[in-house]
């Protein structure tokens, strides 16, 4: 009978689907086929006697082998899909299936040579989106880290002195720079990476990805955002808090209690069979019912203006998507809830919890207190 | 008159190349054009306004007003293509030119519209290969920060003491986490982020890309392979050292000092004009002349079992390669030179430094020393 196979071409360190399947970390690309059950990579010489020790693959091929055999056919220098040919033909497989980032210029190679193929959406491997309970201790590892690295940096700022609007530590201004340093630091002692950590303040906080700069101001809105990876098992934590050292204006308390409700009702809604559309309407609904609205104003985009939140796992985004798109929750879900409200003249507030979803009531594994001024 | 668009859907944070284009850092995929001169970025609502200050483009365009054309001609839930329709409709553009890594569901999308795809292999953007004075200054300034974590990793081995054939520091057995996590934690402290840090030793170093684990050991090889990203500027810089901490075999110093030859001549052949495969086949005959042999051995692949080096930039393997593909040399290329033996009876050697190509003699931009025992 014809087979098909599975396919990917990708580097692991790059592509979680294909660490996901091999738990096999290399820098360049390499081959990942599963047919039937059978799973297999084929691998360079640089990398062959490490895949055959460390991959969790049934079978390890080399690359050179059928590189070999395509050369023996007369392709001076063949390249990496002349090879894939070698190897398919040897299987007899005609249909390979690909992940919708499957490079176009590769697919288009293998359709040229007669191959047919079909693109599968994501979830690629549908086991991926659904945790399991080791995947909830490792993603739980590193979100108690991760509060630690935050209880760090609300601390600092709690720590500090209020001069002429500015915060100051030690006698010097503690900058946006010096607290997201602190926070990789703290992380990486536990072998965590945090990169593109957000510390904004200030006009800063009005562009929800803003990751700061400068010295940070008292009395107006800080957004603490951290989702590091861990370097041991690779799983992402995602966590934010806002905080204001010193006093915050009775509008910008007013939208803390808007972000916190809509967080709130949010969680609420979210459980298995649930479409994470219908709850990130909803939050437009009441953010719009508050008071709060989103949308242009002078020009600028400003109110509830990103999703209500993502799943995480291998990846820091990756479905399910809770947002306009929507996709629809089910048990097993590792997710974020993370609305906020951002105007240029006031500043941002986001507050980020991670939920697990389940047939009744969601999980919420985030634990840190949400207090605004401190 | 109809026109072509230069097409790139990715994140920032992942493709280089679109970092490179729009110098706009974002964790999410979105659209980037070039027609003619005229550089465009479309941002959903998230990154509307922050794109507007930071983004080196010519203009910065509303994801949500296409979004809201679509949705007004009757489409539910508009995808990311349908979007883009209604942008190169508006603009009269038929053909899109798209880097090779572009998704094939996409691309597929695309031609269901009616589009030309044209793949452009790399280099995407050509002057990206070649580094100007401002580049050339940030990759050296990664190298200097680079050569000092090696000096301090090299210092930690140098100092540990000796006892039953393990290294020890401060009576505690030194181990390859050990180390890599003083490096990392060095580089952090200068802005640097240095991941999958190779500190190998002992039987661990046959495997290039092993990146070590346990304690090190006395009398046998130890890799130390350190390529950091800037987070500052985002370029790369690379480099290995080999080292023995206590005596080296006999045998080990022959191999050492075979690929401290090779290296050697392998700079010696760099400059613009001459292919990376010529240097890369006139190693292997070097080894090969040397006593090296390079193939599988008792079943394993054993010898000069990888390329020869590869370019360093915004990623840490770009093009030019120096391996058996092969790619012409050109001035203002930015490569590394590294050599390595590997065998499963002693161990492997690899020496890399990092150079710039010119039209004359190439420039070795790795100052740090190279010797095997310490």
């Amino acid at each position: 009978m014809e087979e098909k196979a599975l396919l990917i071409i990708a580097s692991s360190e790059v592509d979680s689907n294909l660490y996901y399947a091999t738990k096999f970390l290399a820098p360049d690309p390499f081959i990942y086929l599963q047919i039937g059950n059978e799973t297999l990579i084929l691998l360079n010489d640089l990398e062959l006697e490490r895949g055959k020790r460390e991959a969790r693959v049934d079978t390890v091929l080399s690359y050179s082998h059928y590189e070999n055999i395509a050369k023996g056919k007369g392709i001076e220098r063949p390249d990496l899909i002349d090879v894939l040919h070698e190897f398919l033909r040897e299987r007899n497989i005609k249909t390979v299936v690909i992940p919708a980032y499957f490079g176009v210029r590769q697919a288009l190679l293998l359709q040229g040579k007669g191959y047919n193929l079909e693109v599968k959406k994501e979830p690629f491997f549908p086991t991926r989106e659904i945790k399991d309970q080791r995947e909830i201790g490792y993603i739980k590892d590193a979100l108690k880290k991760t509060e630690e690295a935050m209880d760090m940096a609300i601390s600092l700022i709690k720590e500090s002195t209020i001069r002429n609007g500015y915060l100051y530590n030690k006698g010097r201004p503690l900058t946006s720079e010096e607290v997201k340093k602190q926070i990789a630091l703290y992380l990486l002692e536990q072998d965590l990476m945090a990169i593109h950590t957000i510390v904004s303040s200030g006009q800063d906080t009005a562009y929800p990805h803003k990751e700061g700069e400068g010295p940070l101001r008292a009395n107006v809105p800080i957004i603490i955002d951290i989702f590091p990876r861990s370097l041991r098992h690779r799983y992402y934590a995602d966590m934010t808090r806002t905080v204001v050292r010193g006093k915050a204006s009775p509008k910008l308390r007013k939208m803390y209690e808007a972000v916190l409700g809509a967080q709130e009702k949010a969680i609420l809604m979210i459980r298995s069979g649930v479409d994470g559309s219908t709850i990130h309407y909803a939050l437009i609904d009441y953010f719009k019912s508050a008071g709060f609205d989103t949308g242009n104003m002078d020009g600028k985009m400003q109110g509830f203006i990103h999703g209500t939140g993502h799943g995480v796992g291998l990846d820091i985004h990756e479905p399910p998507r809770i947002n306009r798109q929507g996709d629809k929750l089910k048990a097993g879900h590792v997710v974020t809830v993370e609305p906020g409200l951002y105007y240029m003249d006031i500043g941002g507030i986001r507050l980020e919890d991670m939920v697990i979803v389940t047939e009744h009531n969601p999980i919420n594994i985030t634990t840190y207190p949400k207090d605004l001024e401190i």
